[in-house]
């Protein structure tokens, strides 16, 4: 039996505008890191010894990892952040109320938007030319993404740099977004296209999987203060 | 041209304190921080663009390391922490005062571990059974190290990952401690021996080298704030 944690980053600036954010680099909030030690202290109650951490080239949850990471006394351990694990890139949405988009746009589209597990939203013109992600092909830095789109781009790193540690028992620590999470979930659990949209990740909410040598659930508990 | 930026960790609690430190995992100090904003505000200010960041497995240069990237807007770089960047390990000086040595081993005893580049102190029984080092060797993991020692087990970390990454280009920056990064030093500049007992390494006190192709040193700048 091996053990993968996945946490939601905390409460970010852009959470608390209700806009979509996507890959713009918000900060989090003074209540988001708040979240993220408490995260922190859920996690080292559950005396987990992790191996490796991984987490998105975006600050929110960089930010929220090194927080773990504090309050498990382990800074030491080895992490990787990779563009793969970052949000689901909202192409043109991203900086827009989300209750503004719903009268741009209608309520339907919206809701299609961000139920559908194939609905692509409008993409930006060109990928930002940002040196964070110039090591790699324009072609494959996203400028808009459905969840299948997120989906197909983080399972790369989810079999290449996790599924091999996790193999070797090593337990994982996974710090990333709301829709890459739900992804995952998807993955890892099974779920049909159709009911992804019933999965929801809360914020700094761990969820605690332990799976067994074929990497199939034998148990998930999610942590919290009650 | 390509450059490296050499940063010893911020003040911690044992250099406040003026003990051994070596592989002891102690604290930054407030000053200590502030020290490392400084020097992230420092190096913002040079414009380096860097492709990695490379720090030991022990805390003090960890959160400098952070607070650099931090200062830099640029949490996204990847980042290395490597048990061969640790600090020169002091055996069983470790912890003790350091006007306490000279009374229980003599000034002249300390004065020789302090500045010869070959003395080695009194070593621990064995080497600590820790978590983070688990995954080495019991017999590579020192118990007690001269600075030539030090320098042996530096010099691979340097020769495979930073060596390349330079010769490729990419501005490196490394985050230490003061006798590895005073090996480190004799190694770029070909310092005798007899001679490292003059080179010392302030905290938070960034050197920036630029290097040739050979990577022979061009120019060497310490950032200050005056």
């Amino acid at each position: 039996m091996v053990q993968l944690v996945l946490v939601r980053h905390g409460e970010s600036t852009a959470n608390f505008d209700n806009t979509y954010t996507g890959w713009s680099d918000v900060e989090l909030t003074d209540h988001g890191r708040e979240q993220a030690h408490t995260a922190g202290r859920l996690i080292a109650a559950s005396h987990i010894d992790f191996d490796a951490v991984h987490t998105s080239m975006l600050r929110r949850a960089i930010m929220t990892a090194y927080i773990i990471q504090d309050e498990l006394h382990a800074n030491w351990l080895p992490i990787t952040k990779s563009w793969r694990l970052n949000e689901r890139h909202y192409g043109a949405l991203r900086g827009l109320n989300k209750d503004k988009t719903r009268t741009l746009f209608g309520p339907q589209q919206v809701a299609q938007w961000r139920r559908s597990y194939t609905a692509e939203p409008p993409h930006l013109a060109r990928a930002h030319h940002q040196r964070r992600y110039a090591a790699w092909p324009t072609s494959i830095i996203p400028t808009g993404e459905s969840l299948a789109d997120a989906s197909a781009r983080l399972l790369p790193y989810w079999n290449d740099h996790v599924v091999p540690a996790l193999r070797a028992d090593h337990n994982q620590l996974i710090v990333a977004h709301g829709s890459t999470l739900r992804a995952l979930i998807k993955h890892l659990e099974g779920i049909a296209d159709a009911d992804i949209d019933g999965v929801e990740v809360g914020n700094a909410a761990p969820i605690v999987y332990t799976l067994d040598e074929r990497l199939a659930i034998a148990d998930k508990t999610i942590l919290t203060t009650e």
